[in-house]
This record gives structure tokens, C-alpha cells and sequence, in this order.
């Protein structure tokens, strides 16, 4: 029985609250042979106590060995195989920049390249211009309009760009446009399902009326598309687990895969604190079962290499913890999409110091602290990402007994 | 999707250096309550920095409970799921006595057996001949042809031999001629698919051409085949893990798994020293990306019950491993395929000790030593074998990021 059908089988609508709280690559290495992590290094009181009266593990995202992507990790912290359950590249694009991919939309990620006389690729970047040059492009390709179609396109960053399709019968089962290579042009759209045949003569509208628009604007005069999706179509939260969710998040990709599996995305300020968005989920949380809030920059500062900014990071959710805890979860947890060691300076596959906090029911294990090391010892074990969720939801008193 | 698609999707041709050092059946059991193992008994400076520097675990090799062959628990150890891929016996016994197995061959078990004078089996092992004498009736037999096919025939121990027909459109789905009793005549080979029909027909022309032969050499007068099986065609170490690789082992049998997954094997003599095969590791070093070194006698010693013999096997290991660790490996993996306590005198089913070191990505555990019991504490928590490939991957930084 797959995951979701024994879900739907075991969860009540009733039951305890639960705050899923994310520290994006919270997971690091000791800086030096014997010497701590960011998480063992960080001064962390209010965490440490949860993980002195509460169950320690570590979350294994997809795989053992597998370093996921943030869309993947997510999924798998609320409870979607991975490798199951993939979001397309442009659909992660596009909800990274904060376009709204519903049911039926075919999201792209686009390139703008430069193209010679004879329409030859010279530059599949086109020179790598910048964002602020990237925007004044897609302003040039706004109102392109197409029978039946609404059209989303937004800059993403430099040269690259992401576009939603909305309309009826629209399919994504079509190739890139982008040839991978300089010296030939680009590629027609071309269907890899007769289903997506009248998609494909569309998107071929839009690329012949993107160049015409484009011609003059070297080194940006035309633009490949590539990564080509449909909403994924996600069991969602309020069917599979019964839970009304929320998303308190600051980045647009995270809210974009919370709003794929059917949360109600919380709308917050690109420059919110971390105590900023537990204000946010203090705000809403008479009104749901379940909140996940997203707290970015222990990835960023692991991606940047900067050790000690990531342990600052880590200090600043510790010591706005109590704004949480004021709230009297039933469930608590913390834990990391993935592991993002400052030492890699990348997102790695080592798992993910995870905590669970729930008084009436968790498990006191001998972890005296919130880190790698006493993780170990947890009385979770390491478990598989998904695993989490049925975890969650029987510590919330969601689940009934499986059988007689 | 399955582990191998992906490997595939996500392993790189490029990245650090890796050695599977492989103690068969390493993990034991104490002699006495309370006592230590043999691997806890043992003197090991230099495993124990190791451990005390990287990361310990415990490897389960097909399920909880069940002790392995071989062939299976090299095969988890190489990455395969022994209950998806199996090796069948034919291909098993030929590789163990170093007969080349390659696709589309067909392999074979034989037993020499006594028949009387209606052809009726009196004696299904011959009287348990010696190896001696199972070696003067091999060479009877070796003469034998058969219309369009090259055989390959050695004794491989007392009345047991292995036989490898290679040749067009062969097919390996013949029932065993062994009758399983006494009493009765030995089954002609009877296709089990109309695809091996002309195969099971040159099977019984070598079987009567061998009764022929073999009239007179009483007791071991004719001749039972068995475990008929092609090369199994295993996923191949340069296309799944994009690995150069190589094995160094002194018993065919290991050489001959090694082969089938696409190892390169090192040639070695049957006298070599733990000293001497890292001396091997180190002659080809260069021109691998993974080396799977393996060293026998743990498990001899631990099958033999002989407790103090094991541990000195150990001991020499460790004496031996600096020759290793000069080379700098980014990887080493330390690990058996399965425990052979000397208390059991066999392969069991307890999780194996296993130690990676990995300098620039391990975490660093608790675990003091290498050893059962400070296994139990370390950062890799207990997995099973076939994950192991991954991390070893992973940590050679030789995997992609899954997903974006």
C-alpha cells in the first residue's frame, strides 16, 4: 500500500497542531577534525531543552548518499517520495519567482541567447546580461498574445526567465528549444505527445513573434525555452493528512512547492526576520492545523561558506523560539530540508538533525542538545524524509489504529 | 526508480579516489558473555583512528536475519539489491574456480556420480573421490566437443566440477539431470523453455559422450548437471557509477563477481599476503577510480571457530593498512560482506561493522574504535549494503544534486 493510501485510510479531521519548522540546510560538518558542527557550535538553550525532553533523529531527504535539490527535499519533508513525486524544472522556476502554477498550466524556464543574421546561436546566454537587462526584455515580450492563452512571463535572474501557460487543453510533453550548443538555430517546439501538438504550434507562435519583438536588442534579440512542465498535479495536504496548512515562508520557491500540495501560502515581506515570520504564524494560527515555516539563511550562509554566520543564523531561530513555543504546539518539529555544511560550501547528502518536540507523547531519549552528534543517539533512528509526516500526524492524535 | 537509473541520472565521470577494502566475514561475537568480539579483541591503531576520525555504522546485507552467501553479499556490497539481481549457481560455482563466464554463456554445475550396469545411480557423489581423483576424470571429459560450441570443463572440488558452454544461442533454462535420489537413472536435460530445446539436445549428446568416456572409471562413472545458468548480465560498475574499477583478490570466486559486474581483475597468486595485495592496490592505483580490495581470511578463520586465528588476521590487516592510506585515497571504505562469528563456525546474519573514512566530507561520530559496538553509535546508523555504494560516491563527490 503506498504511503498516501494508508494515510487517507488512518487520518481523523480532528486532532492536535502541528508547526513544522525548517532551517534550509541546517545540517553542517565540524570546521576542523574533531571540532563541532554550526548546529553543535551554535549557543541554542530553547532547542536544546526540546531536544532534552524530546525525540532526536536524523532525516535521510531521498536518499543515502543523494544530495537533493530544494524542490525534492521538500516534497520529502511533507511526506512525497521523491523519487516518486518529481515537480518539473519549470514549474520549480516558475514558482521560484513567485508565478502561480495551477492545474493544467505548462510552465518554462527560458534563456534569452544571441542569435547572428542568419538566426545561427553565437551565445546561449547572451553574454550573460544582467537581471536588470533581462527585465527590460521581457517588458518587450509582455503582451505577447496567443488565441486562448493567458500568458505569465517574469524575469528570474541574468539571462533567464520563466513563463506560465494558462488555458484549456494546453499539454507539456514538448522538447527544449534550446539546442545545447552555439553555430545552429534555435529549435522549433516540437510535441513528444500528439496531446501536445496544438501546445507545441503555440509556443512556435510565441518564439516567431519573441524574435521579431527581440531583433535589436543584442546581445539579447531572441530567446530559447527549455524545461517544459505541467502543475504536477500533488496529493494535497486537506485530502491525504486532513489538515487545514499554512506556509509561512519568505522565499517564492517555498511557497510555490507548499502551494503544489495544497497549503494556504501566508503572504509575507521579502525582508521579514526570522521573529517576523514566527509573528506571521502566530497571526494565523487560530485558523489551521498546520503550519510549516520556512527559514532560509542557514542555506544560504552553508552555500557561502561562511560557518560562523550560519551558527548566527541558527542563534537568532533558538532565541526567537519561545514566540513559537508561546503558542502551545501539540507537535513541534525542527529539522532541515538537507544538509548545507559551510566546509562544502553545496547542499550534501549527510542526513538531517531533526527534533521532535510533543509532550503528551514523544519519546525522551538521551539527547542533551539539538546537533548532529546527539542526533545520533536519537530515539528516532534515522528515517527515511517521508517518514515524518505519519510521525507528525500520530503525535497530533490524527492517526487511528491501523487494523484490529 | 530504481537505484540504478538513479546512479545513472546522477554520477559523474570525474571525482575523488575510492578503495572497498573488504575483510570477509569481519563481524563476529563475543567468546564469552560480556567479552568482546573478535574485531573488539583485536589490536588496531590504525582502523581505530579511522573510526575515531570518520564515520561508523553497521551494514545489513539482504534483510534482517539472513545470512548470506558469497555471491549475494558481494553483490549488495557492489551496490546490487540481492533479491533483484542473483548470480546463479552455475555462473557462481564456474567463477569460483576461475572459468571465465561472459554473455551468452551458459554455466553449469556437475557432479561426478556412480551408476550400475541398468545406468541406475547407486552413488549421487561418486564416494566423495578426492580432488585428485575428480581431476584425472575431468581430463577424460575435456576432449569432448560439441557442433558449434567451445566447453570449458574443471574440477573444482572431490566429485564437483564446473562446465561453461559458450557459443550462438545458447540458452540456460534446462532442469538439473541430478535426480535429487538413488536408485532411479539421471534425467536426460529437459528444456524448461522452447528456447533452450537445442541447448538441453548438445547437453545430452555431451552427457552420452561422457557416459561413454567414463565407463570403467568406477566410482565416479557418469556424471549429474546442475544449476544451469547464463551470465546474468549485471549493470556494469562504467556505466552505472562511471567508475574505472578494479579488483584485488586472491580466491576466483571473489575475482570471478568482481568480473561480472565489470570490474577489472588484478591478476594475483593464490599465496599472496594481506601486505601483498595492498602492494597490488598500490601497483595500479593510478589508473583506477576504485579499487575493491579483499582479504579472505577472516572468514576461513571465523568458519574454522577459531577465535584467536581470526583476530590475528585482523591484526595483520591493520598492520598492513598504512600501505593504503599513503596512497591517499579520498574514500576508504573499511567493511565485510557479512559476519562470520568464530562462536557461529559460519556465515551469519548479524549487521557488519563498517568504517568510512572520507576526510573532507565524513562526519565525525562518537565511535572510538572499530568494532561492533561502537559501530552501533556511528553517524551511519545501521543501512542497507546496497546504500553503500552511494555514500561511497557521494563522499568522492562523484553524485550530482538530485533535482533543483
Amino acid at each position: 500500500m503506498a504511503n498516501f493510501d494508508l494515510m487517507r485510510r488512518l487520518t481523523l479531521d480532528k486532532g492536535g497542531k502541528i508547526i513544522l519548522l525548517v532551517m534550509d540546510g541546517v545540517g553542517g560538518l565540524p570546521r576542523e577534525q574533531g571540532g563541532p558542527t554550526e548546529l553543535e557550535a551554535a549557543h541554542t538553550p530553547n532547542l536544546d531543552r526540546l531536544a532534552r525532553e524530546g525525540s532526536s533523529g536524523l532525516s535521510i531527504p531521498v536518499a543515502r548518499g543523494v544530495a537533493p535539490g530544494s524542490g525534492p527535499a521538500h516534497l520529502a519533508l511533507f511526506g512525497y517520495d521523491p523519487l516518486v513525486y518529481e515537480i518539473g524544472r519549470g514549474v520549480l522556476e516558475a514558482t521560484g519567482i513567485g508565478l502561480q502554477v495551477n492545474p493544467g498550466d505548462v510552465a518554462i524556464r527560458g534563456n534569452f541567447c544571441t542569435v547572428d543574421e542568419n538566426g545561427i546561436i553565437t551565445d546561449r546566454r547572451a553574454g550573460r546580461i544582467s537581471t536588470e537587462e533581462g527585465a527590460k526584455r521581457i517588458e518587450v515580450l509582455k503582451d505577447i498574445t496567443l488565441p486562448g492563452v493567458e500568458i505569465d512571463i517574469e524575469i528570474a535572474k541574468e539571462y533567464r526567465f520563466a513563463m506560465v501557460l494558462r488555458g484549456a487543453g494546453l499539454n507539456g510533453a514538448i522538447a527544449d528549444t534550446d539546442p545545447q550548443q552555439t553555430g545552429v538555430p534555435p529549435l522549433p517546439a516540437k510535441a513528444l505527445d500528439p496531446a501536445a501538438e496544438k501546445t507545441a504550434g503555440l509556443v512556435n507562435q510565441w518564439l516567431a513573434e519573441a524574435r521579431a519583438r527581440l531583433k535589436g536588442h543584442e546581445p539579447a534579440n531572441m530567446a530559447t525555452l527549455r524545461g517544459f512542465a505541467m502543475e504536477p498535479g500533488l496529493p494535497k495536504y486537506g485530502d491525504v493528512y486532513k489538515l487545514k496548512a499554512a506556509c509561512v515562508a519568505v522565499y517564492p520557491m517555498y511557497k510555490g512547492v507548499a502551494g503544489l500540495v495544497g497549503m494556504d501560502v501566508i503572504p509575507t515581506s521579502a525582508h521579514d526576520t526570522t521573529a517576523d515570520e514566527f509573528e506571521h504564524v502566530a497571526r494565523i494560527w487560530n485558523d489551521y492545523d498546520f503550519v510549516f515555516c520556512h527559514i532560509k539563511y542557514t542555506d544560504s550562509r552553508g552555500e557561502d561558506g561562511d560557518f560562523d554566520a550560519k551558527v548566527k543564523v541558527i542563534e537568532d531561530v533558538d532565541e526567537a523560539l519561545p514566540r513559537l513555543l508561546d503558542l502551545n504546539p501539540d507537535v513541534l518539529i525542527v529539522t532541515g530540508d538537507h544538509s548545507t555544511p559551510a566546509t562544502y560550501r553545496a547542499h550534501s547528502w549527510h542526513p538531517v538533525p531533526t527534533l521532535l518536540w510533543a509532550p503528551a507523547t514523544h519519546m525522551t531519549d538521551r539527547a542533551q542538545a539539538y546537533g548532529e552528534r546527539e542526533c545520533i543517539m536519537g530515539a528516532l533512528g534515522q528515517f527515511p524524509a517521508p517518514d515524518l509526516m505519519p510521525m507528525a500526524l500520530a503525535h497530533a492524535k490524527r492517526l487511528q489504529k491501523f487494523g484490529a
